[in-house]
């Protein structure tokens, strides 16, 4: 069995991630590392962990993760992160970033969107993106993965086959988001506050989401030119999921069907992406896997590309379990069906 | 027009009043009391009001307050308004009070659920428990009304005319009630936070909920014995509304037709309450109205008894509504319908 | 009091309007039409209203309708209402119908959408779009007013003013809507099963829902100007509500501040219309009124408008009332606030 | 591997089945049987298994059933699956049937609460009711499991202990049970239309239930004397899940750690319950995943248990292939963590 390790073991993508790991036949999970002053087990803080896992909160600290342990999560927050991963580094450990802080290959780039310095620009060269369907042979043998975001994974994946063959236009892009609410975390706001989120939709971060900085660097390294898409995401009252829906102008009119080509074309051999013209793409199909459902449509000369996923799992923690099978050589699949 | 005002301006109840009020023929809100210090237009505090009502949040000071405002509604949380209500009961105006600080006729009986000596004992004997139904007499010419809390006014009115002929046992009353999320207050915490109650049901304080001491009293004024019922309330993930069932034990056996004539009888001309056979009683048939509807089944020597509020409306504001409605000498339902 | 009545009483933009009507001051419902054998109270039909309202439904019959009924709404589904319709027109009485019958001038037009012959051509021309904020002129003095789809309703409030004053192009307009289940009317279908639809989200219909018809046709009459824009309807699993996020490209930069002027101009006096820079515009903030709530932000060179409506309210039954209002001489809120 | 099969293949059960056998290291689905006349692949049905599992459907036939199929799962509708059975029995098979259908050991008790006369009395005594933490020694050897029915599973759970060892009184039980709307099936009706069943909660079936026929006869057998609550279960507005709140009177006085460590010895050894005294029991606790959560507290006399499983998982398909693994052999949890 190889060791495991997840700092900032308290946030609901480490929740989701313990659960994927505890069924992966290959890893054990020998660390909990956390900000909290008096750990207790992590059961305390999830009870629906109680008797499936009742490992100990340890502290941010290197010396408190056993040394054989061979590839590192980081479920800390953006900002946080690099903060305290560096001290990590030294050993030989491998890292999976679920922040954003490893995503950008700048700290320019990343001090844009958000807002601060970058405090370890040295391990920015060492970081792939860790979309394996983009990035997989690199992803293989990085050092450090930054993986993708939740709204930059329901986008990228449908859009990039177009970009990257030209078929459409790669400006005038839309990106129209609709997540689930556990996408904001598990700190209560007056946002996520049941009766103020539940029976009611809203857009928020009108292209200024920092996930759109994401966007346009993956965007335009895929289709080799600029592409700045408007992206705007919504808060939907459910728990989980994310439905893109994003409109692309066609270089020329095209048949739906040489669309559908396309996209299965581009994601022959990959496990996880679905490419479904059968029925209605839903988040509801996805849930709890690490699929993402893509259709498309054309209206026009316009191509409507939808996208489904569980923006925990392929959003978070199952794409970082897919990234780990990568870089340990282990089938892509392992663990995640 | 009747002026009228609200301390506390800015609860969930104090909204829903707001929005009753608005559409009150008889009426008009002159005065918005809030605790906080910089008071904005009250459209920003809730952006539903917008264009409907632009009042400013005036401070929780008498001076502040209209001198010809007749009713003062209080939206103040349990403990503050005792500390509140005092300097403005100087005047003459008389007082419908959201809060528990003026249900109970003892500041014993208060201490020992609210866990505080209560702080205005000398304005107690001049409250009323604000059950219309009930103690619509009282209520007429009282100088404070205590409205009821939401969970007993969904558990009073099925059992209360049981116990009042003496058809049901007074002891091993069981009350087990089903809650919609706007109860718990606009204050967000970690049990309202979306993720945590949506797609779940827990119960919460068994036994030792603090109603508890309101379904005590109010049960044995009506039975004339002590009744000490079993109390547990259920958060559901649903904005509004409150299902209670109530168990009772008949005193002999007992057709529910006959259970069915009780309740018909006993809420003859309360235009408030509907007894329904024809269908299962559901909140959603209450939502956003001051309705209780009232059904009854016999199962073996148990009468199982259900009622549906919306618990903004008839469990607070509405009821509160209605309380003025009867203190001012007009239509019990003006406003109401 | 002024007579009205409803064609088609049990679906739920009937519902929603008995409740709208119940409360209006000015007119009582004296005739509740419906295609039902054998008609019951409409209170078996929809529960909540015991004794709010015991009227019993009546064949769809012109000689069961009180003579002096003066405005007529029609609540039947599309291609029924124009079967049904004619009859009734042989005597004075003026029309709000809530299907899609009557909301083209062309039967030509109707057809293509609606894959059916127009049965009733004849009076089509006598037929007014009643998008009060739009047409009110004309609904005023209109025989028969065709009110609005929900959806378009959401879409052409928040476009219509940049379209007027060409200050976005006519072309490569995307309108993304977010709708509750309620629109998808009474029927329990595999798409409305609570355990299909509850907890995901998807996409229908994409450039090919009816609506878009109403959005070319109006749009295009707005602008002056061919308009096609991509519509794609998007079901959410919440009970009312539309948002609308809508994309336009400008034709020159344009900084936001003044985009909010124009809608400002553009609406004011119209007062159910809210535009706000305030605050995310949330669904929940229209709930059960007949407000639309807009907002307009600037990304590079898009207009991303959003809009949210009550789609049984403004974007059904509470539009059909501010249309009588409208045809009645009496002020346009008039049992709408 | 083990070859297992499905009967009735298109249930939500069976939907739950599929996935947890999919990941079950010892077992390969080799059949699906459906009534459908023209059998498509199962991800046509349900299109979450899409790459997932592409098995077709067959006939409810023995012989397009593959030879060496060891275990055969039943997801038939209660009173089909005694038809179709049979016809199975002849080979060498056994069988988890999770229909009411041999949850009975005779059939007079089966027709008091099915309403229709047994059509397979002879093989009712070769049919073991498969709650494993009560009847694990007689499920390892059973020909025919009846898999329990969500309700008793969640209710027979906590309640048993106390019944057991005489801790609680046998009469005056009251269940009262909260379902996640799954529990209906995948047929729409009204009552499991979203607009109908969202934001609302309703008790159904008050004392009539068909479960309560199955918890009489299991509680009575624990008891070792007749027992007969009064059951009444609801409905509330989320996908999955089951809270039970149970009321017994206790015998004497008796503090909440006492029964705290009833539970804890009784349940010793079994690893899908957990008592827990920690934290309120929530459903969202055990969303799937196969744990019963138990917790209880002592109000005067009467013991409060509250329990918490997922019923399509402990309540129904995990439950199964927990019986499974018993049966042949395996780990109790194997497939299931």
């Amino acid at each position: 069995m190889i060791n495991v390790g997840i700092l900032g073991a308290t946030a609901y993508t480490s929740l989701e991630l313990i659960k994927i790991l505890l069924r992966h036949p290959q890893v054990q999970l020998s660390y909990l590392g956390s900000r909290r002053a008096d750990p207790p087990p992590i059961s305390t803080i999830f009870p629906s962990l109680r008797g499936a896992c009742d490992l100990k909160l340890s502290p941010l600290d290197p010396t408190a993760m056993p040394g054989d342990t061979e590839i590192l999560f980081a479920c800390l927050p953006h900002t946080v992160t690099m903060d305290v991963l560096p001290r990590f580094l030294r050993t030989e450990i491998r890292v999976v970033d679920l922040s954003a802080d490893y995503r950008f290959s700048s700290g320019d780039e990343y001090s844009r969107w958000y807002g601060i310095e970058h405090k370890d620009p040295d391990n920015l060269p060492y970081a792939v993106y860790g979309l394996p369907e983009l990035y997989g042979d690199l992803v293989r043998k990085a050092r450090i993965v930054g993986n993708p975001g939740c709204y930059p994974t329901g986008a990228i994946i449908p859009l990039a086959p177009f970009l990257k063959e030209g078929i459409c236009e790669s400006d005038g892009i839309i990106i129209d988001s609709k997540s689930g609410v556990s996408g904001a975390g598990r700190k209560p706001t007056e946002t996520t506050h049941f009766p103020e989120c539940n029976e009611s939709v809203h857009a928020y971060s009108i292209g200024t989401h920092r996930h759109t900085g994401e966007l346009i660097s993956i965007l335009s390294d895929v289709a080799a030119t600029s592409v700045e898409p408007v992206f705007v995401p919504h808060l939907i009252p459910m728990d989980r999921g994310i439905l893109t829906t994003a409109y692309a102008t066609l270089k020329k009119k095209t048949r739906e069907e040489r669309l559908l080509e396309v996209l299965r074309r581009f994601y022959d051999g990959k496990p996880f992406v679905r490419v479904r013209a059968d029925a209605p793409i839903r988040t509801k199909d996805v849930l709890g896997t690490n699929y993402c459902d893509v259709g498309c449509k054309v209206v026009g000369r316009k191509a409507v590309l939808v996208s489904a996923i569980d923006n925990l799992v392929k959003g978070a923690s199952g794409q970082a379990v897919q990234n780990m099978n990568l870089m340990l050589g282990l089938p892509e699949t392992e663990g995640l069906l």
